[in-house]
């Protein structure tokens, strides 16, 4: 038996879990034999029933961008080397995943047993050369958890180490870099080495310092989040405050390893009774 | 006095914070002509002193992203309507800010004075077909706040009206949808209107549910984290347990609204003195 076929080059793609296919191209293609690719591709996608299409595509192809924002495709996300675009093919309505929103950074409130701060001068930003001294801050890489985010920023700033204790409180802000949102989470700290060595790039000085002198800078005046940090600080060590430990727990959605799930432990028994 | 000048077109721009300029274009142009004023434009940025340059290209000009990366632009972010390209131009380190890594969800328990925990069935996602009754989760919009999130959620999925509690615990995962991640917050909610009206695109029931029956379902066993929240519960009624409530806060470093502050407020002085 033999039929007449034709046979045509579709894109190589995988299925994701939604319904929908996921193409990486990084082989060199001029736009027009792409196009014609890409065309016979989604009407083939659409004859399986296909809905969403994602196609990464690295920055060494910026060539395909027009190509595929012409035949309907838009942005879904960027990152330095690649632009993730995105077209609904199906009649059923689009359940296209929201974008990331949120940055997260992360301030540490590391105190010795002498009840002194450690406390930096930044050489850049909103601080620099106002004589200010604050708690080490950063941003937490993508994929970094709060919790190793901020030992890892009071290692880099200070080259103290330090094991995390709780967040004892976060802020959410909007508009804080474009259009995006900002996650700081307020973290305590308890310092297991305390010689200080600054990090020449970004930290002007750092040293221990005793509470009272730090929460009593005139700077504190005005930032209410500070101040709330001091007397969250005070609270703490009077034992009447608790904030949020990490306790890991298993994923069950992928074989990724475990999440962090952070809860006030002491007010749960079974964490009480370890 | 009159001197031989050459006029030379270069992009509108406008400061930012950082040394660096923020470029919006909008009217069609054909990459020829883009190229030529774009070179220009950088020389007089160089000349300036100026350090990063940002061109938010809406989707409607993407003809001019190859030109735009052959020049030494990368991807910062992207939206379904615009890329935000980036070129460091200056001989200083690049502090480009990182891009957003984070998504933010929801997840809200509510519970009335008969210890009943407002349920749902889903119509899509994991939970599907199985009978699982669950709380109702959902995303933060872009710019929403986490309390605003969780009443939002309740009132579309069930039609309850509720008021926000507090966050009771928070998660966070990784590599949850393409390279990002996932920060979800587990939100206690007071009801104010019990009438259960549902939204008929995502929810296939929904239901006020004794807790002990809630919190007995099988597939509970599965979720290390269902089980947290339940025996969060249970302390939390019995008085042991405090989440963060949010504050609200003034910016300092900018006109935008307030922020909100997630604390444990019943750990201090002057919000207990309220």
């Amino acid at each position: 038996m033999s039929a007449e076929v034709d046979e045509v080059e579709v894109l190589t793609s995988s299925d994701d879990d939604y319904g929908g296919v996921i193409v990486h191209i990084n082989l060199p293609i001029d736009s027009t034999t792409f196009l014609s690719i890409l065309r016979s591709s989604i009407s083939n996608w659409k004859h399986q029933g296909k809905k969403g299409v994602w196609i990464k595509l690295p920055i060494h192809l910026a060539n395909l961008v027009e190509t595929l924002i012409k035949e309907g495709f838009w942005y879904h996300h960027a990152e330095p080397k690649y632009l993730m675009l995105v077209h609904w093919i199906s009649d059923s309505p689009n359940t296209i995943p929201a974008n990331a929103t949120h940055r997260v950074g992360v301030g540490a409130l590391v105190v010795n047993e002498k009840r002194e701060v450690l406390a930096v001068q930044e050489k850049t930003g909103h601080f620099q050369g106002t004589g200010s001294w604050k708690f080490p801050t950063g941003v937490a890489d993508q994929g970094e958890d709060i919790c190793a985010a901020a030992v890892r920023e009071v290692k880099e700033e200070t080259g103290v180490d330090a094991e995390f204790v709780e967040v004892l409180a976060f802020r959410q802000s909007h508009m804080s870099f474009f259009d995006k949102s900002d996650l700081f989470f307020v973290c305590l700290l308890r310092p297991v080495s305390f010689d200080i060595q600054i990090q020449e790039i970004e930290i002007e000085a750092a040293k221990w310092m005793p509470f009272d002198e730090y929460a009593a800078q005139p700077f504190m005046e005005k930032y209410e989040i500070m101040r709330y940090i001091n007397e969250i600080y005070l609270a703490k060590i009077d034992g009447h405050y608790s904030g949020f430990t990490p306790v890991a727990t298993k994923s069950n959605f992928s074989n990724q390893k475990n999440n962090y799930f952070y809860l006030n432990a002491g007010g749960l028994k079974r964490c009480n009774s370890v």
